[in-house]
């Protein structure tokens, strides 16, 4: 049997302590499965005296992790540590640099530094793995990176965030408003106390910037995401949503267009009955639209200590089972040389259907008002629907679009404010088709 | 630039001549990605002159596939024969004695003789990949075999016979007749003529033996899977259970249990609002319960040659990315000498939920008679439905029952039935839970 694999764990927080314990309990499942034994030989955290449930007993131990990327007797380097700055990015790059296999959960460090980390990595001929970093426990990362090879695709998207998925699911069913379901999402440790990084649509972007490069081939451009989060998203929209057939889930979408690629992150409405639709609470899902394979739907788990600690593994195995010197397959699915830059179509241009709420005061004239100035700007409608508005004198008019475009649909909607009569903020959902 | 990996196609159907247009097509892409050009150096069918829309200038021409498996200069031969014996068995076996990596799309050659094709391929220091063989191109044994290593699996499910799952949907959706939906499959070539394979639950079957194996780490058993088709399943019991909150799917079902491991294919309540429930017409999924990971989830088109095409180049990208004489990973996810034998749990001690459908005389005393049935076998009810039954005089009352056994299930039916007031064979559909 080959020698044993060498672990370095940087970071011993949940993901971390949970990865440890399954590399000591699976010792001899991994030795059989790996063709050779896997080790940890040696950690690194802030604190060496916190009670973590783990034995650290003849492993070594760093207060710092420059020190273990630097000079650890491992042949990976594990990247727990989060954030994507120092000392993350410092420590893959050193590890890398030396030569030393790295798994990383990072979303962000990819997001920022992927291509860069990426070149590191073949120049030293080693492995950059990261298959916790997007949709935690599902393996789209291995889906786009080997199973589709050679397939060219043409959208990719999913619900990438537990915590905003969460807060839409509890909404839906249990007619709760939304700031009660992210206190109770707070409360249940599926949102942190500043959730500003989840529910603004931060994180799913960072995510989304990663797949974009690995589906169309293009260097990652996670500044160039055009975000919108669900802080804006009540218990209305959702109720609305539902009558016409549709349901409200924050949706990443990264899809190639004839002006260039798009990348959107906005809470988005998808058929009641689609498969996407069902995918609840911190449950994750990720669709790839390849032109040989077809549709590909993956769905787990995206996030939690195990879920991740899982992708880790998995990530460490494939390092386990191949040989040093003769590695498999580049970081970003083609060699980084090969990665085309990122043309931005604009999201002017973006094409689709729309749902469009706007309170308005109930005098007479108003709706043919509303349906004139969309007739103007060539937007043709599926729907409308008219109510009285909670509480008020006002009325709620709903319309859902035809595909159109967001160009038209901006200009329509400021068409019918300029004309005085509507209150408050027009709610514009986008709607995006879905297969299965 | 390595040197080329030469491809030689063994059989040149759908699935062949969908492989050669993409490996032309996509040259520059796959060279791209996989650092080393892809080419099909050999291609072997049974009728030379047929026009398959392909340029086959300059690719040697076989009419004997064992000829290109033992003498053809390839570095991959890609077995698209089909079928459990000669010539398939034997080329496979030829080619990788000969220390040719291999893929193939056949699961009746992998069910019969995947471990000792596994021990070939080990021993010869090559690859046998088979990603087409289960669910076409949803990558499910990479899944399994790479991104799950450490995880103990405890059930994995699901919708594995597009032709199955077509009738099934239609029926629900158009309520048409199992009949009728048959005949439409064949007309659209979803259904073979002879649909027995398909429809038997046989086809199911093959492809589950595979996943067992690859899931629970044992011997691959095809003939010990309880196998029901769904030539039973009517219109009404599709209805009642749409009324009951279900909806009947033909599930592959391997689960671990404490006498053993079950295999089982038969058509199976779900619960509406479950992802699987929405999985319509041709497309397939599986579902893995792992312990670290949690629920995973993959979708996507089962079968049709251009999904299956992808899947195998999927495959055939794994090889060119390895380096000869150090290849990745076993065959069946632990070295063949690893794999347990496979202990049968017995059908009798299944444990679930049943939906049982009884067309009864209506007369004093049936109902409570099979009540006390039930309860003399220990069944608790969850729900009890009775209506007139379609077209005569009978009742039909339809039970769904709590979590009991089959063998207590079996023995209440026989003993309603025994007591004479019972009208054809009762149908008796298991229910399936899931979390998702």
């Amino acid at each position: 049997m080959t020698q044993a694999l060498k672990v370095g764990i940087a970071g011993l927080g949940t993901v971390g302590a949970a990865l440890f314990r399954a590399i000591v309990s699976r010792h001899k499942l991994l030795a059989d499965t790996c063709g050779r034994e896997i080790t940890v030989s040696a950690v690194c955290a802030r604190d060496k005296t916190r009670d973590r449930g783990i034995d650290l007993s003849g492993v070594e131990w760093f207060d710092d992790p420059a020190e273990l990327a630097r000079k650890g007797d491992i042949d990976v380097f594990v990247e727990l540590i989060g954030g994507e700055g120092d000392p993350a990015h410092s420590c893959v790059a050193a590890a890398l640099a030396r030569g030393i296999h790295v798994v990383t959960a990072n979303k962000a460090l990819l997001a920022r530094h992927g291509v860069e980390l990426a070149e590191v990595a073949e120049e030293a001929g080693v492995l950059l793995n990261f298959e916790a970093a997007v949709a935690g426990g599902i393996p789209v990362i291995k889906a786009l990176r080997e199973s589709l090879t050679g397939n060219s695709i043409s959208r990719v998207y999913g619900i990438l965030n537990g915590t905003c998925n969460y807060i839409l699911t509890r909404m839906q069913k249990e007619n709760m408003g939304f700031d009660e379901c992210l206190a109770e999402a707070q409360r249940l440790g599926y949102a942190e106390a500043d959730p500003t990084f989840d529910i603004g649509g931060f994180d799913t972007a960072h995510k989304l910037s990663i797949l974009t490069s690995l589906a169309f081939g293009t260097r990652i451009a996670s500044d160039e995401v055009y975000v919108e989060g669900i802080t804006n998203i009540s218990i209305e929209d959702i109720h609305a949503a539902e009558e016409l057939g549709y349901r409200i889930k924050l949706l990443g979408v990264a899809q190639r267009t004839s002006t260039g690629i798009e990348q959107r992150v906005h809470p988005t409405m998808v058929p009641l009955g689609s498969m996407i639709a069902e995918v609840d609470s911190v449950t994750n899902a990720v669709t790839i639209e390849a032109d040989i394979l077809g549709e590909l739907m993956l769905s787990g788990p995206g996030a939690g200590g195990d879920a991740t600690a899982s992708a880790v593994l998995g990530d460490i195995a494939d390092i386990a089972k191949s040989r040093p010197g003769h590695q498999h397959g580049p970081a970003l699915g083609r060699p980084a040389k090969y990665l085309e830059p990122y043309t931005q179509a604009q999201m002017r241009s973006h094409e689709g259907g729309y749902f469009i709420s706007l309170k308005v005061e109930d005098r007479v004239g108003v709706f043919a008002a509303i349906a004139a100035q969309m007739s103007k700007n060539g937007i043709s409608l599926e729907s409308i629907v008219q109510r009285p508005a909670n509480g008020s004198d006002l009325k709620t008019v709903i319309l859902v679009t035809h595909a159109t475009t967001e160009a038209s649909v901006r200009e329509a909607v400021e068409g019918v404010r300029g004309e005085g009569y509507v209150n408050g903020e027009p709610q514009v959902i986008r709607i995006e088709r879905t297969k299965q």
